[in-house]
């Protein structure tokens, strides 16, 4: 028997990944993986689908990467992922559940950059009787969280992980590559990343604190990366799907982007030229990450319900339930084109936000039909 | 027997009600609705949560406004409300999930402004054979759908309307009234409101289409309208929290808003002054609705555990899980004041996304324990 669903059947909005586009932007990253000689650790927090994590862990390493405690323990109970970096500076009550996953046979690694914090996880561990890997965070740019890469205070924080508590290694995230706007930039802010993790690890080995792990990445710099020198492991989170951002500094082209809003134009403002859909910000989420680009997309890029994208507009502005889209100036748009009960597709500004809205993903293969209906996890 | 869930014993980021705020706010709108001689009809998508519907309307008249169809059948399902008004355009496609929970006995009216989509509803109560109560959307402000209260259309579109398709009255919304600074400015956008209504309800009465139903009504306008005139119901969301827009364009006092997200503090970046906390924008939503306010509180206004307001701190910056907050200038700030594992409040700068981020509410009261813990729903 051969089911088959239409995009015409969906409700809207519904969120759709292009298949093909899905499988071309996890190809890659695992090809740069055996490319760059390191190993790749998917950053699950754009996705939060299981069977889109296990897809890009297949012929891999293993392992994966969360921002979430949620997404630790769902992706475990999913598909049995036990290699498992929590990749945001533990909040020491986050011990518990984190704990009770690894005496379940998971391996999830807490990430911290202060005494405070490393004190906290060994009281932790010594009480509890349990052994927790930690990575020290390293702040490559000063965009975030993380300690400098040749402060001393390193090898402190390393120093205070004392029972269970077990040094793995170094991690740092260049947070700068998003507003690097040139490939050049961008390589220059993978260069400053490599250099950043490997200082401080050669300093954390020097103190007699050799790292396993030596963990870099973002999808602005791992997508360029040319020499990814001692580091171990590569994270990427937004490339799985891409969008506007990433395509407004090059990172991707528009037609990569495999993640869209599907939604229904529901009238008109003839005087104003605008179109009107059930798809607002509650939808496309409130992110406006293209704002301060060249090319500044509103809330989102308009596609036909194929996928190609219409040139020319835009989804200029939302309300909740409500998106407005209207031509870019000099464009000619014609209101007929688009009747009530159309269907259009939205790209994203910034795929994480936008999936978030949503409690599944609809897969479309190349005939824009559906081939099936994935999960995905959200809150805490 | 008597359980005690204190703030302390909860995850973070996770979601809180101030009881007592809540209470008066719900309570506000309620005396509000006596003393102009409407009826209220609170909008349920800032908090899309059973009990705080049921709150809302008990005493009432008993209806609700819902901003998608997956609302409805909630508030239906979970509290029986049956007199519900789907306060966003329709798409078509929408009308078989109507259909269905008012063949279970709710009365969902449907929204539209244009022929093409009354000649759908018409149609498909034809072929369907059922009946749905049907609003003509009125631009008072040039915001976002609508006809003009003066468009001669209202009664070509009313003339539209079939069958099954029953003419209910006339709806407008004052999208203004979130950019009115000053009282004078919100009174005008309520009169406005109120005549632009009228005066399409008039047209259409003239024309043989008198209102059973004429709404109007936002947060800014309801809070402060003066003489409702003709409006028989208002609508307001955001009011059942507020939130620091409102508070911004002074709709409410900051001490007012009863929503706030719990967070603890990870770390710091003593340099820069940085408090680094584990609730970011996932949690706060890419909402910076104060961005373009006299005062910009960035991702959220900060309080310590109790929900007191730190005077000169706010959230200044956000990753997806990591929240930045530091001091305005000049303000001194120690930061051994918040430890690692300390936690704080934020203040949404715009309660529906923020809430939208949550599967559950936390109410809390007044000794800063968890009273009951509320679902909510999201998605569509």
């Amino acid at each position: 028997m051969s089911v088959s669903l239409t995009l015409d059947e969906l409700d809207t909005p519904s969120l759709l990944i292009d298949k093909a586009k899905l499988f071309e932007n996890i190809d890659f990253c695992q090809r740069r993986a055996h490319a760059l000689g390191v190993k790749w650790r998917p950053h699950v927090k754009t996705h939060k689908c299981a069977p889109i994590a296990a897809m890009q862990v297949q012929g891999m390493f293993g392992g994966i990467t969360v921002s979430t405690v949620k997404e630790a323990e769902y992706m475990f109970d999913e598909e049995g992922i036990t290699d498992i970096i929590y990749a945001v500076g533990i909040a020491p009550k986050k011990l518990a559940r984190i704990a009770l996953l690894n005496n379940r046979g998971a391996d999830v690694k807490v990430l911290l950059d202060n005494t405070a914090s490393a004190m906290a996880v060994s009281e932790f561990c010594r009480t509890q009787n349990v052994k927790i890997g930690v990575l020290l965070e390293v702040d490559c740019d000063g965009h975030r969280s993380g300690l400098k890469p040749d402060d001393p205070e390193l090898v402190t924080v390393a120093r205070a992980l004392t029972d269970g508590a077990v040094f793995k290694g170094v991690l740092t995230h260049a947070g700068e590559s998003y507003q690097a706007k040139t490939l050049e930039a961008r390589e220059a802010c993978a260069k400053n990343e490599v250099k950043g993790v490997c200082r401080a690890a050669k300093m954390l080995s020097d103190a007699g604190f050799p790292c396993e792990i030596i963990s870099a990445g973002s999808t602005p710099t791992y997508t360029c990366v040319q020499d990814a020198g001692g580091v171990t492991e590569y994270r990427s989170g937004v490339g799985v799907f891409y969008d506007l951002v990433m395509a407004g500094i090059g990172v991707c082209r528009i037609e990569d982007i495999a993640l869209s809003v599907l939604v229904t134009v529901i009238g008109h403002q003839p005087e104003k030229g605008w179109i009107l859909t059930d798809g607002g910000w509650m939808a496309m989420s409130r992110d406006r990450g293209t704002a301060t680009q060249d090319v500044d997309w509103g809330y989102g890029a308009v596609c036909n319900e194929k996928g190609e994208l219409i040139e020319g507009l835009y989804m200029a502005s939302a309300s909740q339930e409500h998106g407005i889209i209207y031509a870019r100036e000099g464009v000619k748009l014609n209101l007929a084109d688009y009747p009530v009960g159309a269907r259009l597709r939205i790209l994203p500004n910034h795929a994480c936000p936008t999936a978030a809205a949503f409690d599944k993903y609809f897969l479309i293969d190349e005939h824009n039909c559906v081939q099936t209906i994935w999960p995905r996890i959200n809150n805490w």
